[in-house]
């Protein structure tokens, strides 16, 4: 048995997402920016997508940018929103994504901008106290803070950080790359000023994404060299990843409450399996908070095992279950994550990241714990 | 019948880098970074690729990194060249591809480098004594000229400028995306620092690139977010980008003397039906010089015709034909080209740019000659 739990590094593609990719392999391969009969109908795809992008999100066809993925849409809305807007303080939180933190910390060492690192507490939790503090003495600053953590599952209150954020008139950028396709984003509504979204994480292909920004907060491009984009992004048009992330978002949000309703499920009985199973289990951040974390990640903290030190990932690997120790860039270590090392998570336990998907089963929990318990020698 | 000769602008796919692709889709969909076995097996693939490009590009595999296109490689090469080596002017010329001129001119405008112009005359041709005089003048410049031009086809001596550019300690970058999978590149012997390529160019996909930087030219990444690409780009690979664009450039090299002999013989046969129906006719830059210019590109300049003034794009693409009047940017004005200007073309004529590729037949020139023919009312 094959059990792939690590759908917060990346998802599986869906058959209706690339049976809608394949005409424009095969037939439609014009450039977008040709004015003739072949680029016209392939131009025609791509304003179709980001129309059917801005319609689900409530946004305007004008504020969507179609990008190689959320780590260029995070490095586009960062570098150009400092660089657009005059920006000379950031404040975001050491437990983010490295897209948006390298980026900040190679802007903070190019002398752009001063960074400032907003608290965190042990269980993941924002400071707003302190949060509020840097944006009164840092006027027109940039806010990077991501709507759920990829590594613990905690999800941020976007609407509290967007309000206090734009009550000292800061630019409010938000890596949703995470919640994209698992949650609604209502871009009327969302106090938010620029967002993300990887459309390999809800079952679309890899190396596409798109970029949200207000329109009062027009920035300059990342990428220069053509009109394409409406002169926000240069370079021909990825058009098989922007056809493939837009039917990929039209799914999620066809059956976004089935998909969760299957997948909270998974996450119940994979908590209680493992309380029932482990009683020493812990859980990082909010990860077991089925209110205030996603229900896609569950970041599961095992009691100290000699037979497993450094090695579950490994040993759950031999056994066909693919997991990760954090984020995907370091999921072979159970150590090493930023994220966990903030929260002072304890060293000496196994920390695993299960994430799950809408194609995951109960089968899938059910044999993962079978295989820990085998692992930790648990009797039954 | 329709007939596509805007292969400049980009490629139909061939269907066997589709047929690598598919399995990247449907089986093989784990991240890169995850090191368990879904994504081990997909890390195998994109290094597997990493290693055919090198080895037919006569480089080392840590000299070569993915990316989403030609253009973001121009960027991250000329950005991040000039960051890494504290590089303060930049030459250029005014008739390269908008990926490195806007790129320049925005780092210009940032104040970060002075930008000076090599001079062109009305040939396309760069003026060498100007290019030495002004490395001469600004010691650890950085230049960025084409290998071809994408509009009048052009071909630039490369060994002559890269000797120019190392004799004055000058970081070469030279934008390959038109001769990448149509020309060989022997980068032990090819004096540049920096090379880059489009997949869509050559029969693969768009949204993925490569650039090449030399061993000793390292520089910083243009996109920040993770390990990816030996640290030189963040962000989850485009793996079926990566498998394309690497099937496609194998595919090139494979019988790239029978492709190049096939398009040839389209060339010269358009051009001598040409000369034989418009005694007018007149060919921009090198474009009919079989030896000076591109293959795949033949630039025409035709009489003025009242009929078509301004309207021979459009009267083309009405019979079927796909042509452009430049770059795909501006593929649907007969003016507006900054090559075509800057090398005093007659406005009063009608310029198109045909470009081919192995897809295209003797009947595709004979047909478009035909329709010429009509459009200008030519009797036989």
């Amino acid at each position: 048995m094959r059990v792939y739990f690590d759908n917060a590094a990346t998802t599986a593609m869906d058959d209706r997402v690339i049976e809608a990719m394949i005409p424009y392999m095969k037939e439609h391969y014009g450039n977008p920016s040709s004015v003739h009969s072949h680029g016209r109908e392939v131009r025609t795809a791509i304003e179709r997508a980001r129309k059917k992008v801005a319609e689900l999100l409530n946004a305007s066809p004008s504020e969507i940018f179609f990008t190689s993925g959320g780590t260029e849409a995070d490095n586009t809305a960062i570098v150009c929103g400092i660089d657009t807007h005059g920006i000379q303080h950031a404040i975001t939180s050491p437990i983010e994504h490295h897209a948006v933190l390298h980026t900040l910390e190679h802007c903070a060492k190019k002398g752009k901008i001063k960074l400032s690192m907003v608290n965190v507490n042990e269980m993941g939790e924002i400071d707003q106290q302190h949060l509020e503090s840097l944006l009164k003495e840092n006027p027109n600053s940039l806010v990077s803070l991501m709507h759920a953590n990829n590594e613990i599952g905690n999800i941020n209150d976007l609407k509290a950080i967007g309000s206090l954020a734009k009550e000292y008139g800061a630019f409010f950028h938000s890596d949703t790359v995470q919640t994209m396709g698992h949650y609604t984003h209502d871009l009327k509504t969302l106090p938010v000023d620029s967002i993300v979204a990887g459309g390999h994480k809800f079952h679309g292909p890899k190396g596409s994404g798109f970029l949200y920004v207000k329109k009062d907060k027009k920035i300059h491009p990342f990428i220069f060299g053509g009109a394409q984009e409406r002169n926000m992004r240069g370079g021909t048009e990825n058009v098989i990843g922007i056809v493939g992330i837009t039917k990929a978002l039209e799914l999620a949000y066809e059956d976004m409450h089935g998909h969760r309703t299957h997948i909270e499920a998974l996450k119940k009985h994979f908590i209680s399996s493992l309380k029932q199973q482990f009683p020493e289990v812990r859980f990082n951040g909010h990860s077991a908070d089925m209110e205030k974390s996603l229900y896609t990640v569950l970041n599961v903290s095992l009691p100290h095992s000699e037979d497993n030190s450094g090695m579950l990932l490994f040993n759950l690997d031999l056994n066909g279950i693919s997991a990760s120790g954090g984020s995907a860039c370091s999921s072979g270590a159970t150590v090493g994550s930023h994220v966990l090392r903030t929260l002072k998570a304890d060293p000496n336990r196994e920390s695993v990241r299960f994430s799950f998907s809408r194609f995951n089963t109960i089968e899938d929990v059910d044999y993962t714990v079978e295989k820990l318990k085998e692992l930790y020698g648990v009797t039954v």
